[in-house]
């Protein structure tokens, strides 16, 4: 948020001064206290007239919110306005009550994710965002192309992002892409199957692990948990029409309905040397056939085969079906492997095994995609940066927990600023993060991510043009001014390099920090050194 | 073509059951009585109304068309009409009948041609999508762009693809392109001669060689043969604008218009350093000069030099010159050749000394363009695939012969399908190919070519994205359903293995098969167990 | 400049003729006369119509114009007009005829730099196609995107280049792009410094260097000339948005604004450990603190640190400063520099001390970018050229000196004449050369750059796709025509080989020539062979 100098005049500061006084003077105050606090010191203010006065109150409001915004727990203040309903004596005005809570607590939601980040955040993708495919075994969630939300994105336009979601005890079906994949599995565990030339390889697959599935093989999972659920984030890198992939089903039938029924009879009973009917489309053939006629059908007709399953992606398996699906590593692998010559090339790798962010370096099998798998796991009250990456393009998940990010984007305003000559301008991007969140760090971007204070906050990101990507610290160990000469400081910001050593040298840990959450509740550095009194004093200056 | 099973109700279920002992009842019947058996069949059902009657009637017109449509041969159907035409006495009656026939083939043609492949199947390019430059001598016919066609096809917009015919004994003017080029000779022989910066290399071709022609050569071509046409298709990548390429004329003059021309003369006299006359436009000056200033033009002047050659891009040799021409491979080659320096590395390969499809492991001057190029002849009545390529798209162009495809594509109504979380709709692509058509198969899309009864079909396909592709069989020996687990193919089609393998096991050819053709007229298995008097049986329930 | 033969009746060539035999006799000829002469005699033609007459004259004054046009030098025409003003008696004429030269002057080169290469020419760019940023210290130029101005330049349009120009002893802001950045230094010496990772490299740079500057790394830069400008060009490759970039300054305050100012207070004194004051605002903090606050603020807070800087991208160093920024190749490198693992992998490199042309080869740096990075220096009155690049586009900056270019290009009027299946048409491009002027030569077109008369001129090129790119001649040692069979050259020009060689072996020198202007004044080779008495004849036979 970019506030220009030059408009507050002299009066204006004056009455600033004041109101540091009266904030100084606080000492622990409440959050509410201190918003009226500032509201009220901008209206004690003589100098200033009332449009001054106005615009002060505004800046108070925008500070309280800027800074308390990501504090203040909506879910907090749904309990306390639900507690304060139960006060109520009559049933009918509690329901009421309870009601304009939950609407109130709606629509603040509604709010935050969707006005902030829509208008002004193209980077940040939540379900209204997504697409999806339900059935009674699972789940299947597109996400739009990235840049159908804004030319911003068009460096992620041939690249999409899904998620599969399958139930305990589930198979999902045989399916090749047009697309290359890299799979990331968010929890639960199983078993995935590649298909390959006639040839068969099986993977056991648990939460952490990355997966290279290449373009157009066939692969089926199996879930063989038994509560929980098994949930997989693609990212696809579509290899025949840019930015576009479709999942082929061939052993299926109905539904998913299988590609060989688009094929015309005649050509498939040539193709597998067995008997088609007369006049005999998919639609009817079942019905219409005798005894006789049924048992041929069933055992050697193209009908009977391609129109027995409706049951669609997600199917329930019994127990022997999952044991025998969850060979895994070990299972039957006929022949040799196309794709694995070298020993190492496993194209399954688990992160959780690394530190917090291991990348491709670990995983051969992404060199070719020129991608990067990295995982972040921040303490809860903790955050993560500021940094920026120096090639990679990110796409970040978050797999677990809550928290917020704040990013700086000169694009958001820079084409038309660049045009004019002007220097670019510096927004903030700013969104609260949960569980599917799914959100874009474009290279060069400086970003910090923060945990909230339940728990870890989790994330798994998928970078494209990894190779030589470096991430660049902007605070604490290794930042990127510290780097810098004296001089360079001197004159960079105008300052003895003693001044700004203060700032860029005391941290001294390494990308990840104890967060703001922490560090506000335990240092309360903003209400430091202020008595009482004199608050006091101003408003009694101020004729109060 | 996708029927929706809900829309039937019972009543019309029990009506197939009655026309399907119809139709059983007919042994061999032949093609028309059969499908006005099936019309009949609809209109004697009584449980049905009207506009079921009509569904029905219009289902077997359909399932005829879809069934039949390939085998009923438009030519033959000429003919029969001709002959019948034959038959009147008033010679202007046959006249007018001959014409009538004809009339109604070329109809027939265009409706063919026209209507399915352009609305529903934007992947079949023929004459009308290119653009013709003829000469006496020979013609260069220039395909659209790619992705004017449709949307599904950007993934191929930066590739381009010509064909040149040269008559016999002809020479194609030097040339340079702004372009990669990988040029497959599909008849006759000659000798192609790449010169780059001031050397020359002659290499002979002939039917079945691939050529690569690196950007920026200048390259000729001679047409050896006494009385056949040299035919040489280009599959381009130009590299300076993105799918758009020029060919570019040095040594030429009026027409092909040389670019030497386009220099101002006082220019170009100081780069060759010699005279250019005063007032002598290009177009002026080989006519008012002197007989002494004349010789003096002949000699040493830039306008004799390019405005001579009127006689279009190619050019009418004689005996000496084709002989001179066509050194070929032993041919002088004045100095080190640029881009050979490995003994291998020789720009020429023929692919009809392989097996029938052939790709870039055997010819390592394709790999720096990611390109692959395959050739599959089809022995006449047999059929290649079903199968899909794992992430190359290929560009196939018919060499010889004639026949039909069959492609199934999830993306033509994709888009909107997954924006809906809906599954795909796998629709039916289907085209007649002749010599000359030219079709696109994107990735991962399972397709089948059956070639004609009367010859073998020959095809060469130019893949894009050829690293790594490998081509997955949907039938056959290798197929991707057989290399499923037992119980995965019981839990993908909702049947026990043993009756999947029974039509996935029987075939036991790979990628090429006896065709439906072949298949149709040998086993007649469409019509193979119904006595006659069964359908009279019907005929009588139903009242008539 | 395309003219049809086809149109010329046989009287206009008989016409033709006779002026040829006026034009031949004069002897060295005035410029002026030589029109004059031209022009009379498409009037006393008698065999030819009005509308011939005037496309005779026509005619005269294009041709005229396209042989005189570079030479008539507009200043000398300026100075003369005003050396007759000076004939005037009276102030007031005088200083009106003054005015009036001037305007004709301006309208001139508004004319020749506006009008010929908008409209036809989207090759060429000039200052107002760039964006100024300026301060009193220096100044950022940056270039429009490459497509806006032509759909032809789309290959183009991933790329961007930017000019900065720093005054003496200046220091450029430390600052990372989201771009990959191959720089020259234009002029001036200086140091560059860059800093990734928490490690800093200094590097001397002076006129003639290709720096190599890899996307997120941050750098600033030192004029350390006492009086001279540093002038460094950018050709940058953005690797986040394609076609987009912007700089990140952290190091900075106010102006240039530094990205950590976007960030929230609160997130950046958890990151930096340090701390903030209550209420304040960026703008407000560094005036309403107590003295005691004030040390405070100053030793350790952030609002101190980020907004004291207010003078914008380029700084005024003190000599100190300069001195100890100034270390270059031997100055401080602490630690082990990430990118530089080989010895040779300097990031700089001096293409002056090369051959006129060096390549990439010499600078193994931009192979990963595949970016060539040449320069030439064409001596005065001399040229390059005719050539054409096999596989580079270029984009080639006008360092020092002036001239002219002619480019020849078909696709400015080729999609519509591929698609009617007609030869392409080459159109002339051409465009006067100064300082700071911009170009780009497309892959395979033929070229030619002349140097002016006063001085040398210097051209840097950076050409994309360079890997395997040759410059090919198309005049003089090493030409493509030279390359070709003596029967090739036969058939190709229409003409016996021995007339095709005398003008394409004549020129024994490489690339460079002595230049149209030199050659000009010193052969005058136009009218070199007819004697006056001939245009006499001609009059009288014409009636005049």
């Amino acid at each position: 948020m970019e506030i220009n100098n030059a408009k507050f005049p002299f009066a204006f500061f004056l009455c600033c001064t004041f109101c540091l006084w009266v904030a100084l003077s606080l000492v622990a105050a409440q959050e509410d206290p201190e918003l009226q606090q500032c509201k009220h010191q901008c209206r004690v203010q003589q100098q200033v007239s009332e449009r001054q006065r106005g615009e002060c109150e505004h800046k108070c409001e925008d500070y309280y919110r800027e800074h308390h915004g990501p504090v203040v727990d909506p879910e907090k203040q749904l309990q306390q306005c639900r507690k304060q309903c139960e006060l109520l004596q009559s049933g009918r005005q509690r329901e009421q009550c309870h009601r304009e809570c939950q609407e109130k607590y709606d629509q603040q939601q509604l709010e935050e994710g969707g006005e902030e980040e829509e208008e002004n955040n193209p980077y940040v993708f939540r379900d209204q965002h997504f697409a999806f495919l339900r059935t009674n075994q699972g789940e299947v969630k597109i996400l739009e192309m990235f840049n159908q939300r804004s030319r911003l994105l068009r460096g992620l336009k041939n690249y999409r992002f899904i998620c599969l979601e399958a139930n305990p005890q589930t198979f999902v079906v045989p399916t090749h892409y047009d697309a290359e994949i890299v799979g990331f599995v968010g929890s639960g565990q199983g078993t995935i199957t590649m298909v390959c030339q006639g040839k068969r390889r099986s993977f056991r697959i648990r939460a952490g692990d990355i997966v290279r599935i290449p373009a157009g093989i066939t692969l089926h999972l199996i879930n063989s948990h038994k509560n929980q659920k098994l949930r997989i984030a693609y990212f696809l890198l579509p290899v025949g029409i840019p930015g576009r992939f479709e999942p082929f089903h061939g052993a299926a039938g109905e539904n998913p309905q299988s590609f060989y029924r688009a094929f015309s009879p005649k050509l498939l009973s040539s193709a597998f040397k067995v008997k088609v009917l007369l006049f005999v489309n998919w639609v009817f053939s079942f019905i219409y056939v005798s005894d006789m006629e049924k048992k041929q059908v069933e055992e050697g007709t193209l009908e009977r085969v391609f129109q027995q399953q409706t049951k669609g992606h997600f199917i329930k398996a019994s127990g022997e079906q999952i044991q025998a699906l969850s060979g895994g590593q070990h299972g039957e692998a006929a022949g040799i492997w196309p794709f694995t010559s070298g020993e190492s090339k496993r194209p399954v790798f688990n992160l959780l095994n690394k530190e917090p962010s291991a990348d491709a370096e670990d995983f051969r099998q992404l060199k070719d995609m020129d991608i990067e798998v990295s995982y972040a796991n921040i303490t809860q009250e903790g955050m993560m940066g500021p940094f920026f990456n120096s090639r990679s393009t990110m796409v970040a998940a978050v797999v677990e927990g809550e928290g917020y990010l704040e990013m700086v984007c000169p694009h958001l305003s820079g084409e038309k600023q660049q045009q004019q000559g002007a220097s670019p301008i510096y927004q903030k991007v700013s969104s609260s993060l949960r569980r599917g969140t799914l959100f874009v760090v474009p290279t060069g971007h400086p970003i910090a991510i923060v945990a909230g204070t339940s728990r870890n906050l989790e994330i798994v990101c998928f970078g494209i043009n990894a190779e030589n990507n470096r991430r660049e610290a902007l605070a604490g160990k290794g930042n990127v001014v510290n780097g810098l000469e004296k001089e360079a400081k001197e004159l960079a910001f105008a300052l003895p390099a003693r001044v700004v050593d203060k700032v860029f040298r005391k941290q001294k840990e390494e990308l990840f920090f104890p967060g703001p959450q922490l560090q506000n509740s335990n240092t309360i550095i903003i209400i430091r050194a202020m008595p009482m009194h004199d608050q006091r004093k101003i408003d009694d200056e101020a004729g109060l």
